[in-house]
């Protein structure tokens, strides 16, 4: 049920970056039950791939804590971590990734032990809803042709 | 003979990265024969994991350029990209990437399909001093115990 909880607050980043006309993808990083850092993608908004929601949560959280590895916690993030996401969750030795909707085409899990060995890897929370905003989102650029 | 002169250029930002004593990696990206960013890897610095220095060279060259894609650029690195920094650079969809030394056990060589498929990857340009940096430097911190 928190695993739920949270992903609602990953989903309410990813809305707001929907409300910015960006690929709507959240995130949140929990430490002992606490939200430490919230983001969402703003690769349009600041010209930037390396812009993902995860890569400024996990900034963010570092930046909190006062250290870099973020050991004791579980990231939550509204789609499947691409390998760059993935790579840097692997650097911070995150104890949990929770994801909503799987991404078929540039998805992690197209590469095989990307992931830090002691990390646990959830997915499939919320995954319609999560699935939904991007579905939205896509529908609408291509209604613009 | 370019390779090798701006691979330099790369070393110069991997010593002061070890200056620093961060793990001594630099990067530049060279775009129409000008260097349009350099950056040094400031993970301890900065207390962040994605703080590599191939990531910050993709965020300044984007800011330089003013738009995401790097597809007329050529990042120059004096270690071989991890995960991380393939998958961002794959997103970048720059045109080369140019390395020194080979990591043989973070390096991206592991994860067939992550760069770019329009992307050209070249390996071992001034290998030998670029590995050098990183053997004083692991050699340095064992000394330390």
């Amino acid at each position: 049920m928190d695993d739920e909880k949270y992903m609602r607050k990953a989903l309410e980043q990813a809305k707001l970056a929907l409300e910015k006309d960006e690929v709507p993808i959240g995130a949140v990083v929990v430490c002992n039950g606490q939200i430490i850092a919230r983001a969402c993608n703003l690769t349009e908004t600041l010209n930037d791939v390396t812009a993902h929601a995860e890569m400024q949560a996990i900034t963010s959280a570092a930046g909190y804590i006062g250290g870099k590895y973020l050991t004791d916690c579980t990231l939550y993030v509204t789609v499947e971590p691409c390998p760059m996401c993935a790579g840097a969750l692997a650097w911070a030795q995150v104890s949990r990734i929770v994801y909503g909707a799987t991404d078929e085409k540039r998805g992690c899990h197209h590469f095989s032990g990307i992931h830090h060995p002691k990390t646990v890897v959830v997915g499939g929370v919320l995954e319609s809803e999560c699935a939904a905003l991007m579905k939205e989102f896509f529908a609408k650029k291509r209604g613009r042709g």
